[in-house]
């Protein structure tokens, strides 16, 4: 209990290089942490110079989190190993689809007592016919314990140090408050729940959300019928969870990582923007993901699809008319205009997403 | 039973006229409906001719809800008793300073067996310290149950049958579902639950949230801030809820009521963008009435006053920090930057807003 726990961070992109900023603001000032963070750099030459000795040099990550500072106890490691071996927390802040590769290399080298958090968004498609959490495929691997860290955080304002709350979920009670001391500033607050797979479900599902919220703004349909649709996708993530996870308590989706990260995403974010895009510009979702995005590919239709995969194999595309459509619309199989249609039909059909028909656990649960 | 239902409409301005184009066509199509629909309107003169008359005659108030044609059977009426007389569902949708006057002018002369159903938003301050909800304010004048409808519901996107959702909270199943079929389109979807008072209090308290809101974009502080103020908002409401009315749902704040209207006014409406000129300005409250709403009053700061009345009284400002700091700033006893000051000095505090203490009902009770 003396030791101090010693803090790695895998991922130094624009959100991991944020996070470092706390983190290892946080690690220099508390006593119960080692003041040495490490930060896992996937290697690269800017200007003939590598990062790791830019970031090392200078404590700037300056291709990914230009013109700010990162505290001096943040040390830049190429090796993902290296980084890692010694650590007792594990941050894990990559883009998702490098996940199984880093696990693999990490699977025998690091503690068997650390602990993970993930602040990883999206799923992945399981064999069989489901979906793989993140936090799942990081625990197969590793056999260790994971949590998860979301929240309405866009990287640059938490690195401007503005308000903002975040939502961590972890099963231990003792686990989450390390974690929550590790991550909480005056500017960040931190709640800490115990429904793990509800915050990281969240994350994934809102921006299939997001999506549906472009059309409406591509449709220009206003401010009701955006806040309709906004309210019935947090429905169907609340029920997804409840019907998937059972076992989650509502108010986990009054968090940061439920209704606010959810707002955020629905009113800026790029899901919404090119789903609007693709309304009133007539382009395919790869179209606009090349003019718009530089290629990247656009989160929400893939989550949509992957959802859709899962809800297919259980014939249980009915249950879930919002996301089904959205994924349909994304796929050329439906037009915008229909998700006013199907939510119509389903207005008919009386109380198809009925909360009150969600076993939820109560939100003042002992 | 076999008698059908006689539905009187009081008011007649954007919201009442919109509401009576749903409840004429509805009322005329339904066989459990008089499909005569009363529509009380204040009578008064649009170039020389009595408004009342242009509505019977042209089917369309003009002033209020131009360009949208009402079903002919509403039946425009000077007379608020003589409209309201035979009714057995009074629709309440007047500005609520004319409540009192209306509703002691309709004392003794409308049906004992009459039910109310509210659209008002707003409170009123209470003898002895307290608030009063319009609810109340009609059941203590008419000795008649009263319902409330609230929800995500911009008149005129309602009037060009654009999708919304809507909430009725009534505490009787037979009257709510009368009440839904009365009201809901296949455009316009109504959910009832029972909590009534948490319905109309949602309808309330979303205008000091939307002031807070105003203040951040104002500040210019970035969507995280402005999502995280939103969630500690409807952390108060669901708060101020189970402290005062205690016995709501959690779900009922997921409903259009809550969350959808919380949204909408913080993205739209008015009480965002004054408070964001009032940062940005530099001017009082009042000049921007003066200049952006013609004089109108603006809704958010005259609740944060009701609302701060009552905490006051009861020792409990601090208890609801993001309230209490809105009407302070409202007021001129802080500056709109020190509303995120607050936020931060409650964040070390840790969680003084938790709804784990919240008694709040399972979501999905019997």
């Amino acid at each position: 209990m003396a030791s101090k726990e010693k803090v790695c961070i895998l991922g130094s992109g624009n959100w991991g290089s944020a996070i470092a900023k706390i983190i290892g603001s946080n690690a220099a000032r508390l006593d119960s942490f080692d003041s040495t963070v490490n930060m896992w750099v996937f290697e690269e030459l800017i200007d003939g110079k590598k990062l790791t000795e830019i970031i090392n040099t200078t404590h700037e990550n300056v291709k990914y989190l230009p013109g700010k500072k990162l505290p001096e106890n943040v040390v830049a490691v190429p090796d993902a190993v290296e980084a890692a071996k010694d650590a007792d927390i594990l941050v894990f802040v990559v883009p998702h689809q490098f996940i199984p590769k880093l696990c693999s290399s990490l699977e025998g080298n690091i503690k068997s007592t650390a602990v993970a958090l993930s602040l990883i968004k999206g799923f992945d498609v399981a064999e069989g016919g489901g979906i793989d959490l993140i936090s799942q495929i990081i625990k197969r691997h590793l056999k260790i314990d994971v949590s998860v860290l979301m929240g309405a955080n866009l990287a640059n304002e938490i690195a401007d140090e503005k308000f903002s709350e975040t939502t961590i979920g972890c099963r231990n009670k003792t686990v989450g408050q390390i974690l929550k001391n590790l991550i909480q500033t005056d500017y960040f607050r931190v709640s800490v729940v115990d429904d793990v797979e509800a915050v990281e479900i969240c994350g994934a599902l809102k921006n299939i959300v997001a999506v549906g919220a472009g059309f409406i703004d591509g449709l220009t349909l206003g401010d009701n019928t955006k806040a309709a649709i906004i309210r019935i996708g947090l429905m169907e993530m609340i029920k997804f969870v409840d019907t998937f996870y059972s076992g989650a308590r509502l108010a986990t989706f009054l968090e940061s990582c439920g209704v606010a990260d959810l707002i955020t995403t629905c009113y800026g974010g790029r899901n919404r923007k090119v789903s609007e895009a693709y309304v009133t510009s007539g382009k395919s979702i790869e179209e606009l993901e090349k003019e718009m995005l530089n290629g990247q590919k656009l989160q929400g239709p893939i989550t949509a699809a992957e959802v859709n995969f899962m809800l297919k194999n259980k014939n249980m595309e009915n249950d879930f008319p919002l996301f089904t459509t959205i994924h349909k619309i994304c796929t050329g199989q439906l037009v915008p205009k229909d998700l006013i249609e199907q939510m119509k039909i389903n207005t008919s059909k009386s109380d198809e997403i009925n909360l009150e028909k969600c076993n939820l656990n109560q939100a003042g649960g002992e």
